[in-house]
C-alpha cells in the first residue's frame, strides 16, 4: 500500500476530504480555516495513535494533500506566499489535535526555510520552488555540534556516512536536510537530499513518552552522495553564502512554542468538552452537573486565562519576528538580540503556562477520565517531552540579563 | 498658591517643561512618548509623595499641561482624537510612575467617556467639546447601588442633596459627574457640575494603605443645583437616551488593567534600576555584582516574561474591545459578552502578575532596599488595595462559564 | 509455577533475600528498615513491569515473605503489631519503588483494617488473627455507594452475586472483602471471602494511565457463599456491630497521601540519581557538570524542600490520628472532625506538592531522560490517576468552613 | 514616666494582668499557654503601633512582666528551664499579634543564648544566672563582617568606640551585646553591657517599612568600658573558648522563620476574624455571606493547609535540632551540615508561604479593607521586609547541593 492514503485508517474520521476540489486558500484566515479543517480530521483517533506509536505517514500525507506543507512557498510554484506568523498559528492548530504531526509540521517549515540560513540565492530560489511544486514534505538529519557524519570530496560529488542520533521526521519525508563535515576540515556542509533512498536507513529508536509519532530517532548514512551543486551556500567548493541569518534561534523557537500551545489548548478543549458531556459532579457537592461545580469553573477559567495570555504573547512576538523576516539581511545585532529576548521569555511562559494546563485539566474531568483509551495524560507526556530541548531557565536568563545587564544574546545554532 | 503649579514642590524633577510650547501629539506614538515624558516627571518624588499622602494638585496640573487629559476628546475642539488602546496605553505609563496618578488618569476617561453611556446625543457632544476645550479633569461621585443622594425637582432645575462613600478625584477634578435618584422615583440621574462649588464638601477619609493620593473618600452635597438639561439623557424631565451602550464594564475593567501593568512595570523597572547600581551581591555566593548572581537573573526574568505576557493580552484584548467601541450602538450580546469574558481572562492575569512582580521584586534588590525612604513596598501596596475593588474569583469564573457552558454575563454597573 | 515465587521475574534484583531466616521486626525504626529492603528489590524493574502492565504477582509475594503484610497485626500471631503511623512510613517507603504497589499495601493495611469498622469484637479478633498467622493479603470489592451486588439468604448462608466496578487488589489477594445489599432491604453486608474461587471473575479491565498494576478493575460475583457468622457485624441475622467508627476517612485519606508522598520521593531521588550520573550540563551555559548549574541545584532544593514540608505535616497528622486509633470508641464527634480537616489540608498539600515533584523533576534530568524505557513520567502519571479519586477542592473547601464557620465534616464512605 | 510601665498605652487592652500574682509556667504547655495570653494583649493595637512606629517600651515590659523573657533560663535563678523548640513556639504566638515584638523577643532569646558561642564556662554560666534573675531584655550590637567597632586594650580593662550600623532591640533593652575587633590585631571580642549608658546613643535610623518597631537602626559607641573579664571566651586576655558550637546559623534561622510563620498566622487569623464579622458577599454572586462563597472558602482552606505544612515541618526540624543542642559541644560535621539543610529547606518554604498568605488573606477580606486604620498590610510588610534579611536563593541551593553533591554546608556567622 503505498504511503500517503489518507483514507485507510483514517475510515472513521468525519469526512473524507477531497482537497484537490478545494481552492487554494489565499489569506491567513483562510489558512487557518483550513488548518482547523485538518485538525479535526486529526483529532479522531489521536489517542490510539499516541498508544500505538504508529508512524505518521497518512498524517503527513494529509498535510500535504491539504496544502498546509507549502504555505510558506512562493505562489507563483503553488505555495501560499504566506509568513512566519501565519506558520506559528496553523502549527498551534494542528498541534492540538495531534502534538507530534504539530511538531513534524513545524519543523518541516523549518527545514524547508533553513536554505535562507546557508544556501546561495540561486539555491534557495530552486529548493523553495521545488518544494513548493512538489509539496515535499521536510525531515533532517542535522546536529551541528558533532561530527559523526563526515563528508568526502569525490569531485564534482560529496559523499556523505555516518550516523546521527536524531533526524526528526526524515523517515515519513520526501527530502531530507543532511549535515556533515568534510574530511580533513571543520566545514559543516548542508545539503537536501530524497529521503527514500538505500544510504539512509532509520533506526526506530525514537521510544519516548512524548512525541511519540515524530519519528525522531537515530539514522545511519552510508555513501549517500550529492553534487557540489547542491553543498548549501557553496560556489565551486567554496562557501559563499550570503551573509549570515541569524534568525534561527527565535524561529526555531517561536515553531516550537506554537506546538506547546496548540498541545496546551488541545488539553484544554478536549478536557472541556469532557467535562460537558461526560464529568459528574462530586456526590457530596449538591450540584447537578460537573459544569456546575465552582471549583471546575475556576480551573477552567484559571486555565483558560493563563494560556490567552501566552498566546498573545505568541502573537505579539510573531510580529515583532515579522519586520526582521521582512528583512532578514539588515537586521542589526540588537534588534535580533531584543528579539531574541523577547523569545526567550515566551518560550519561558509557554513551557510553564502548558504544562499547567495539561496537568490540571485532569482535576476538570475526574477519576474516570484516566483510561489509555482516553489518553487525556498524553498532552502532558509531549509537553514535558519537548519542552526539555534546552533548558528553560537558561531562557530566562536571557531575559534577566537583557533586562539587568543590557545583554543580547549571541547567536547560536538552535537554542 | 493656586493649584496646577507644578513648579513648587516639583522643582527637583529632571526638567521644568513648557508644555505650551510644546507641539499636540498627533499620533498614537506620538502620544505615548508624551506619556512616557510626564511619567518621567513623575517618577521623581513618588514615594515621598505616597508617604505624604499629599493630594495630588500639582500631578493633576501636569495631566492638563500636558495634555494628556484631552487624549480622547475630540480634534476639532483641542483634543487629542485618539482612541482607548492609546488611552489604556498611556495610564500604564503613568502609573508605572505614581499608581494614583494613573489611576486618577484612568478614572478621568472614564467619567469623562461616561456622557456616551446615557447621555442624550446633543449632551454627549457638548460635554466631550466644553471638556476638550478646557481641559477639564473629571472626578465622580456615582454610586447606582444606593440611593445615598436624593434628587428634588425644582421646576427648570433639580437639586442633589445627600453623600457618598467614595468621590475618587472629586477634589482634584474641574467638573464632577454626580448622580442621585429623583424623590419619589428609581431613576437615577447623572449630572456633570463644578466640582468646586460650597455645596460640594469633601470628607477627606481616603486612609487607606495603596493608591492613597487618589482622593477616593467620601462627599457631602449640599443644595447642588443643575439645570434639567444638565441632567444626562432626558429630554424634557423624560429619560431618553440612545440604546444603552453597555461598554461601561470591559472598559472599566480594562482601565483598572492598565494601572495595574502599569504599577508592576514601574515596581520592576524601579526594582531592576536599584539592582543595577544599589545592590550588593551575596556574602558567599562568589558572585561580584548582584547582577550577577543567577538568582537575579532567574528573578528577573522570570518576573519579565509574566509581565509581557499579560501586557500583550491587554494589548489585544484592547484591539478587540476597539472594533467594538468604534459600531458600539450595534454590538450584539454575544460580541459585548465573548469581549467582557476576555477582559475578565485578562483582569485575573493582570490581579495575580502584578501582585507577584510587586512583592517577589524585592528579592531582586535586597534587605537594604527596604527603606521607607525608598519606599519600593508601595508597587505592592497599590495593587494589592486596587485589584480587591471587586473579587477575581468571579472573573474566573466568568470565563470557566463561558467556555463550558457558552454562557456570556449579563451588564452590570461596573464589574 | 506457583504464583509468589519472587525470584523468576527478579533475578537481576540486587539481591535475593532470603527473609524467612531473618528475625522479625521489633519496632518501628526496625520495620522502615525492612521497608527499605523491600524497596530497593522494588526498585529495580519497575519501569519496565509498569510499561508492560504486569500483574504484580510476585510483588505481592514479597511483600509477604518480607512480612510487610503484617505490620499492624496482632504480635501473638505473628503480626508486627504496629500502628498507623509506621504503616503510613511503609507505604510512602514502598510507593517510592513502585506506586502501585504502595498503593496495594495501603489497600491491604485498610481492607485487613476495616473489620472494625463493621465487625462484632469476636470477628475482629478472628480476622486479625488469621490475617496475620496466614500472610493474608487483603483486596476488596466494596462501593458502599451502589447495590450491584445482591445478597440472597440461604438459612445459614449468604449467597452473593453480581458485580463491582472496581476491586482493587482483589485477583492478587488472598482474601476479598465482599460487599453486597442483602435482598428486600438496605441493609449492606461485609464479608472477608477467599479470593481464588470459582465464583469470583476478574474483568482484567483497569487499563489506565497511572497506578496501572493495581488490579483495580471490576469483578463478577457469582454464587460466593458465606455463613452468617462471617457476615462482618452480624449476630443472628441482626446488624450489631459496636458504635460506629467513623476514623474511616481519615485513615483512608492518609494512606492515599503516604503513597502520594511515596511517589513523590521516588520520583525526587530517582531524578537526582540520574542527575548525578547521567545529565549533561548546558552547552552554551559554562558548567562543567549538571549538578553544577545553578537552575538545577534551585529546582531540587525547591522540590525537595517542598516535599519535606508536606511529609512534616504527614508525620503530624500520623500522630494526631494516632491519639484517636487508639482510643476510637471514644472519639468525640469534634475531635473525628478536627482530625479529619486537618487531613484534608494534608490531601490538598500532598496533592498539590507530588504533582509538582512528579512533573517538574524532569527539568533537572533533561531531554535525553524522556526514554520510554527510563520511564520517568510514570511519577506523575502515578500521582495524577489517583488524586482524582476525590476532587480536592472540596478537601480546601472543609479546611475553609472549618477556619471559617467552625463546620466539622461529615462521616461519610470514603471521602 | 520610667519606661516598662505597661499600663499606659495599654489601656483598653482586654484587661491588666498582675502577671507577678500568677505562678511560673513549669511545662511548654504552660508557657504557651503564657504566651497565647501576652499575644492577646498584644494584639490590640498592633495596627495603631505600627502606625506610629512607636517604639515598644510597653510591649517589652510586658515580655518582661510575664516572663517570657527567661524562657530558656535556669530554673535555679528563676527563668524557665526551656528548650528551644518551645522558645520557637513561643516567638510564634507572640508575632502573630505584633511581628516587631516576635523579633525583639526571638533576637533576645539568641543574644543571651549567644554566651555559648563564646563564653568560657564560667561566664556562661554568670550571665544566664544574672539574665534570669534581673529578668534582662537583650539587644545586640554586632557585625562580625565589619570592623566599625575598635577596641583599645587599657590594662585590665577594653574600651568599645565606634559605630554598628544595626543595634536591634538595644534602644529598648537592659543589656547589649557588643562586638568589636582589639586594636593591632583581627581578633573579635564579644561583650555585654548595659545598654543605658552615655556612651551608647542610637542613632533612631531604622526607618523600614516592615519590622517597624525593632529598632533596629544605628548605634554610636563612645569609651564603652568593660573589665576584661567580661571579654567572652577569655582567660588572662588570650581567648580560650570552648569548641567553637556552630550552631548559630540553625538556630538563628529558626528563630526568623518562627517570626515569619507566627506573622503569616496572624495574618490568617486576622482577617479571618474579620471576614466572619466583617466581609460582604458579592453583590452578584448569589451568597448571603462572605463565608458562604466558595472562592472564600477555597482560598482560606488552601492558605491554612500551606501554613500548617510549614508550619508542621518547623516542629519537626526544632525536634532534630533539639537533639543538636542538648549535646552541642559533640555535634560532628555532618550532624550539623544536615541540620543545617534541614533548617534551610524550612527557611526557604516559611519565607514563600509568609508571603503568600499575607498577600492573599486580603482576597478574603476584601476592598474595604484596605484602611490604614486596619493596617492589614503590615503582616506582608513585616514579612517581606524581614525575609530578604539574607537571600533565600541561597538556601534553596544550599538542599540542592546537598542532594545532589553530599555538599555539607560551611559554618558561618549568620546565614
Amino acid at each position: 500500500m503505498p504511503k500517503g492514503t489518507v483514507m485507510t485508517t483514517l475510515d472513521n474520521r468525519p469526512a473524507t476530504v477531497d482537497w484537490a476540489a478545494r481552492p487554494v486558500p489565499d489569506s491567513p484566515d483562510a489558512w487557518l480555516a483550513r488548518a482547523r479543517e485538518v485538525r479535526e480530521v486529526l483529532a479522531v483517533g489521536a489517542a490510539a495513535r499516541d498508544r500505538a506509536g504508529q508512524t505518521p505517514y497518512d498524517e503527513i500525507a494529509l498535510l500535504k494533500n491539504s496544502g498546509l506543507v507549502t504555505l510558506l512557498g512562493p505562489v507563483a510554484h503553488g505555495g501560499g506566499g504566506q509568513e512566519w506568523p501565519t506558520a506559528y498559528r496553523v502549527v498551534r492548530e494542528i498541534a492540538a489535535a495531534d502534538g507530534s504531526v504539530g511538531q513534524l509540521l513545524g519543523y518541516h517549515y523549518l527545514w524547508n526555510w533553513a536554505a535562507r540560513l546557508v544556501g546561495t540565492p540561486e539555491q534557495i530560489e530552486a529548493v523553495e520552488a521545488d518544494a513548493a511544486r512538489n509539496r515535499w514534505f521536510f525531515g533532517g538529519a542535522v546536529n551541528p555540534r558533532d561530527t559523526d557524519v563526515r563528508i568526502r570530496d569525490e569531485g564534482d560529488h560529496i559523499v556523505f556516512n555516518g550516523r546521527k542520533s536524531f533526524s526528526t521526521g526524515s523517515k515519513v519525508s520526501d527530502v531530507t536536510v543532511l549535515e556533515g563535515v568534510l574530511d580533513g576540515t571543520d566545514t559543516h556542509v548542508f545539503a537536501i537530499v530524497p529521503s527514500d533512498q538505500p544510504g539512509i536507513t532509520f533506526h526506530d529508536d525514537w521510544d519516548n513518552f512524548g512525541q511519540r509519532l515524530t519519528e525522531s530517532g537515530g539514522v545511519t548514512i552510508t555513501e549517500v552522495s550529492v553534487p557540489w551543486a547542491g553543498a548549501a551556500g557553496f560556489v565551486g567548493k567554496t562557501f559563499q553564502p550570503r551573509v549570515y541569518n541569524t534568525l534561527n534561534v527565535p524561529t526555531i523557537q517561536l515553531v516550537f512554542v506554537s506546538f506547546y500551545l496548540g498541545i496546551a489548548r488541545g488539553a484544554l478543549e478536549t478536557a472541556a468538552g469532557y467535562t460537558r458531556t461526560e464529568s459528574r459532579s462530586w456526590l457530596h457537592g449538591g450540584y447537578e452537573r460537573a459544569v456546575d461545580e465552582p471549583y471546575v469553573l475556576d480551573l477552567y477559567g484559571d486555565l483558560a486565562s493563563k494560556l490567552w495570555a501566552v498566546e498573545a504573547l505568541a502573537d505579539q512576538v510573531a510580529q515583532e519576528g515579522l519586520a526582521l523576516h521582512r528583512d532578514a539581511w539588515h537586521v542589526t545585532e540588537r534588534q535580533r538580540g531584543e528579539h531574541e529576548v523577547r523569545v526567550a521569555a515566551l518560550k519561558a511562559r509557554a513551557t510553564d503556562v502548558a504544562l499547567e494546563v495539561t496537568s490540571r485539566v485532569l482535576e476538570g474531568t475526574g477519576a474516570r477520565s484516566t483510561t489509555t483509551e482516553l489518553g487525556l495524560d498524553r498532552f502532558w507526556r509531549n509537553v514535558r517531552t519537548h519542552t526539555l530541548h534546552d533548558p528553560v531557565a537558561y531562557k530566562r536568563r536571557e531575559v534577566g540579563a537583557h533586562l539587568l545587564r543590557d545583554e543580547l544574546p549571541q547567536p547560536t545554532w538552535y537554542s
